[in-house]
């Protein structure tokens, strides 16, 4: 979490690592007292604060106002907003984290001059998001931009939002880390890479290391889910021909070019000709302030509405 | 082609079939004078229109005002904005014939309560259109909304736009006629059930004449591909979350409700729980008069502009 300026300069970043194993009000209380804590070490009074953002796993419903399904928790029906607005005196708005890291990229980052504008960011799960005419598309009930759910492969493996073959099943980063722990297993049981690869908590960075070490099977299988993420890439582009594409999250940010190379030569393979010459492919440079930036924007932009 | 007055009431129709073996050149000319003729059988003056509207096949380059690709007729970078301009003394506008079709359905049809619709028409090809907060939502160059050409499995059969797996090549009438004729000529060469299927001239009518007659393997054939139809809905879903998705095209208007069956189906089993609950899919009734109604809306709408 962060305090940001009007125009977008973060005050102060707060870092906090979701609790397991707990209810989601648990979670929500840790969330609450981590916020508190931030405002008392930054001097900063609550109403100060012009209004908060909050960025919420899975699908934010405008409608009900609650978290409909959040796939990676198994969270369903989540009354959020009823839950923070009895604790906080300033104005408060909700939004999926991924559609909030792709307004940060729209309004503090490399969309700032684009109208139309796709973010897929490659964490836990595979997130997303739209920019349509320079506003966040966030479809009927707020489940729009649920890239990571797109089915690649027909009948590919299980996802955990019940579905089969999705993009996240494939592509995200505890895919790619569980098929390499799997192939590792198989190999090199009781080795030294194996214990290495599976004690790195940082995910990504295991994934990112393993493909330095060239080890043959773990660069084949991230090659194949890069691959996956040039396909989805290229549905995208043909279904919704953005001026821009933007990756980011822990994978992309650990693979940088090397994710950004792949998913273009794809794309010049195998997306519609007179449309993919013109969408700009890359990863954003805001890192892990993308979804503080967009919370930032989202009030702006409630705010600005409201005048 | 057709007149329409202001109210979206067809004053006149006129069905031209393509011309195969032909040149663009020669295929406009063709439809130049059958738009001449109609006129004339319709004792309209040209200068009594307020504009035309044109649906293309392919992607209609907004910035460049070409056809910058139409797989299935292979055709690339036609100039077919100077071509009509020249031709007639009113205004004209061009759009990809079923973005023209979807923008139909929700001007005239069963879009008109609608925010969010996507249209999927199946016929030779499958062609698809989005509208986003009321208006036909196009993409940055004009390639929007090639729901045909997103990957349903990734290293599917080849389609005509270059790229494997397409929605297209799996469930378009042309993918589905020719896998049925495939099997017919392996299990029933020289007999009456493998000529009349191939002797019948509407695609759409003989692919429903084989689902009627029960025979195994040609209802296999179709279930899949409305499966894949379905799988493909799923992705939309997710990604666009519509408030309503119209099916149309010769395959839809053959098929109706047990389309729309399948499709749900797939989608109650596979879509995002909390957000697939409140998307309406149906055919739309329009049928072959959704292009022409759409093409009348889109020079009201080009007309509104520019007061």
């Amino acid at each position: 979490m962060g305090i940001v300026d009007p125009d977008g300069q973060i005050l102060t970043r707060y870092m906090l690592l979701t609790p397991g194993n707990k209810t989601w009000m648990e979670i929500m209380d840790q969330i609450h007292a981590s916020f508190i804590d931030m405002l008392k070490q930054s001097d900063i009074a609550i109403n100060e604060l012009k209004g908060i953002g909050i960025g919420c796993p899975g699908t934010f419903d405008s409608k009900r106002e609650t978290i409909s399904f959040a796939p990676n928790l198994n969270w369903k029906n989540i009354p959020i907003k009823s839950y923070f607005t009895q604790k906080f005196p300033v104005p408060i708005w909700f939004e999926n984290d991924t559609n909030l890291s792709t307004l940060g990229v729209a309004t503090f980052g490399e969309g700032r001059n684009s109208d139309s504008i796709i973010g897929i960011f490659i964490g836990t799960g595979i997130g997303g998001g739209l920019i349509i005419d320079k506003k966040l598309y966030t479809g009927n009930t707020g489940g729009a931009g649920e890239i990571g759910h797109m089915v690649i492969i027909e009948n590919g493996p299980q996802c955990q939002c019940g579905n089969r073959g999705c993009l996240e099943a494939i592509a995200s980063t505890s895919a790619i880390h569980q098929k390499i722990y799997r192939s590792y297993l198989r190999q090199y049981e009781g080795s030294g890479i194996l214990n290495k690869f599976k004690e790195n908590p940082n995910k990504s960075d295991a994934i990112k290391t393993a493909f330095s070490s060239g080890e043959p099977a773990a660069v084949a299988i991230i090659n194949e889910a890069f691959y996956s993420l040039g396909i989805g890439t290229v549905s995208l582009i043909n279904l919704v021909n953005p001026e821009l594409i933007v990756f980011g999250g822990g994978l992309a940010e650990s693979f940088g070019d090397i994710i950004i190379k792949s998913v273009k030569q794809t794309v010049e393979q195998r997306a519609m000709p007179g449309t993919y010459e013109n969408v700009r492919i890359t990863c954003t440079a805001l890192g892990e302030d993308a979804p503080i930036l967009g919370a930032a924007a989202l009030v702006k932009m409630k705010l600005e509405n409201d005048d």
